[in-house]
């Protein structure tokens, strides 16, 4: 080991490049998914070029040593998560925006960009990129990618892999693979943009990433429905989608996500609702009538209540209160379990047809199990993210929440649905993805793990 | 082979599923590409199920025998060419729609499924498969995913891959693989989808295909430009492209081929012109505007004239116009030379504000080796077209023509672009594509060819 820090010190010999303090180590460990394992570092390195993570994978490989590649650390799955001994590559310090191509739309990064420093820099220049995960503010591109990051926008604009066009790649060999294009369109050999976009740091580190721009949407207009029943909300998403319309943004957020949200930060939210529905379209001279329809079809859903901001700021505080969720709920979370109240963050996204058949089933399971599960989600894209409360210092409430959650993806699978929409395997939902993908699928992903990255350096155990 | 062929009999026992006769074999050969090697097939095989695909590969790989995977033989770059001795796997008898979900807006089909087909049983349900391939009323879905095909939409809907959702897949062991999903959103492993998108049936053979459909749009609003000089309907295509417009068609037909196509089909075309644009905008209550803003963009770009297609009937006839290009110069070059008239169909894309440079080089190139070289293209995407025309009875002709379609790829590669935008490598392009990617790509696919078909059975030879 000692020998492999002299190495990797003499390749990152900047400041900070190599950190082996304990306490900095132990900061290091883990993403934001609870109940996942993980384990201490023995070294963090911070590159700042593409030749410093060739020359940090060339000594791992010499030593056999595994690597972890991490962005913010705001992953939901454990998919960043360390093992004991590991090199934990931090990409946060490769952090520049290198081009930005207006009359191409086109961007072109590095991996420690923060989703928000791209957002804001584009819009700069009249341009847009969609995907605007809830950790957009913290997450990097990087770990965007790693984890095909979705996000509220992708209901209409798609998801981080609908805007990747190219990569700069770091295989475990050391070698740079480039692959994709800056062309609208390309063919030239096999998609391996697409095989590391999602592979969550297993078959390559991302070193430069090229994505594709929108010009900038005008202005939204945004309604909020009331609902007595979390499935009439959902009868009214299956409505508003069925009927062609293109809203911007279809958001749920069940009573329990609410009453949450109103303690975290009191904004006069319909508490005794059962269910909130969010709606944007964007705005032209159709918005009004699509507005309109959309409102239509919440009352022919049975909402008790549709209103239409009256303005950006009004909008803009639903979408605050949308995007508290995750906080609200740990703040919950820390009421109802003094001891050690916490999370576990489900990520199901069924056809969006049987969206009332998983609002009801996770009702039932909720109650069935008598733990309190909170939704909030994507409800236009079918994904929502039910939230178990637990108390982690009880291990009948934590063995309680995990069944609970694995009765939510069985039901998901049971739909027609995978088991995770959005925030990626990890290490958080290896057994299920072994369920969904079946042994022809896992030896498929086995083969080709092996074929780029042959001694299991890169993220070994992650994903499968 | 004759125990082979038994084992075939033995598995296809269905009328036409096992075909030998030699003058049927060699229907089998080869597919639309000019120039490029083939050879003569042992035996023709026509499953009609999985199972059957499943069969046949397992037998290929006992006997080492290679399997060449075709669908409608339209394609442009020799992938579905047969090779001596080999097995040629024909899916155009697995031709089934197997769904289609209005809810979700999902298809399921059978790979032998032609495009009209698709597109025809769609809109019966007021649904659209956007993907429009030139060979669109020949050519199957199992084909255009593999070879991710493109079309006149894409420059507004994007190309097949982009309406892939999953995939059947029998791999080179016979195994069956599911892959992708039926949601909106999902990210449970590797994106082995996008892999066998665009793999030329060197990964595995697909079986069946989810794609995703969208809301018929409403009736297009069309017009066509008239430019003195090439150049100046590229600087126009790149205002439109640069002011994010949105046009679902942005064409180009320059004079050589606007004079093949009025002498093939005489229609009034302004054959004295430099070239064509034809521009189409969703109709919608801002299509005329667009449109305007269009027109106004060509006339700023110095258009002789900009006139608006009266109806549909006439906007159907200039884009007729556009699709009998590829026959119109077959047929010229029959006429320049009847010992043995060919062309050479070339497929380069640019980032798009380079669209002037590539047509200039263009015209360069072809005047520089006094060789005919039409170009026709979906501009709007920067990928163009050139057709070179030559004598197949003249060695020095063929020469030439190579020579020159040599130099419009270095071309398009030093303006940034990619060697193929939309008809694949096959045997055409495999130099090419390795000076594209370069050593690092072309070991990365060759090591995930190893992985998923170590015996090199299925295609072998085709993209590298």
């Amino acid at each position: 080991m000692a020998g492999l820090i002299a190495q990797l010190r003499a390749a990152l010999p900047h400041d900070g490049g190599v950190l082996t303090d304990p306490d900095v180590l132990r900061s290091y460990e883990h993403d934001e998914a609870d109940l996942v394992p993980y384990g201490t570092p023995a070294v963090v390195v911070r590159p700042r070029t593409t030749g410093q993570v060739s020359a940090v994978l060339r000594a791992a490989g010499r030593h056999r040593v595994p690597v972890i590649p991490q962005g913010a650390r705001s992953g939901l799955a454990g998919g960043a998560n360390a093992i004991d001994g590991a090199i934990v590559l931090s990409l946060v310090g490769m952090n520049e925006i290198i081009d930005i191509d207006t009359e191409n739309r086109i961007a072109v990064v590095q991996p420690g960009v923060v989703n928000a420093q791209l957002r804001r820099a584009v819009a700069e220049v009249g341009l847009y990129y969609p995907p605007d995960p809830g950790s957009w503010e913290q997450s990097t591109i990087g770990g965007n990618v790693s984890t095909d990051a979705g996000g509220m926008c992708c209901v209409k604009y798609g998801v981080t892999s609908d805007h990747v066009l190219g990569l700069e790649v770091v295989l475990a060999s050391g070698e740079v693979l480039a692959c994709g294009r800056r062309t609208a369109k390309g063919v030239a050999g096999y998609d391996l943009t697409s095989l590391f976009v999602g592979a969550e740091g297993t078959l390559g580190v991302i070193t430069e990433i090229t994505v594709r721009l929108r010009p900038a949407p005008e202005p939204s207009l945004t309604l909020v429905a009331v609902f007595d029943t979390f499935a009439a909300a959902g009868a009214a998403v299956s409505a508003v989608v069925g009927s062609g319309l293109q809203p911007s943004m279809l958001e749920v957020i069940d009573r329990v996500a609410m009453g949450a949200i109103e303690a975290y930060r009191p904004m006069d939210l319909p508490t005794a609702a059962a269910a909130l529905l969010i709606a944007s379209v964007d705005s032209g001279s159709r918005a009004p009538d699509d507005l309109a329809a959309i409102a239509a079809m919440c009352r022919s859903a049975q909402a008790s209540d549709v209103f239409v901001a009256a303005d950006e700021a009004e909008a803009d505080a639903l979408l605050a209160a949308r995007r508290l969720a995750h906080v609200s709920l740990e703040a919950l979370a820390a009421r109802l379990f003094p001891g050690g109240g916490g999370i576990m963050v489900d990520d199901v996204a069924v056809p969006r047809t049987r969206l009332v058949e998983l609002i009801e089933g996770i009702e039932r399971i909720s109650a069935e199990h008598g733990v309190v599960v909170a939704t909030v989600g994507h409800a236009g894209d079918g994904n929502l993210h039910p939230v178990i409360v637990i108390d982690r210092s009880d291990p009948v409430s934590i063995a309680q929440g995990q069944r609970v959650f694995d009765a939510i993806m069985a039901l998901g699978l049971a739909l027609g649905g995978t088991s995770t929409g959005e925030h990626g395997v990890g290490l958080l939902k290896r057994d299920w993805l072994a369920r969904e993908i079946g042994p022809t699928g896992l030896k498929a992903h086995r083969s080709i793990k092996a074929a780029l990255d042959p001694d299991n350096i890169l993220n070994p155990g992650k994903i499968f």
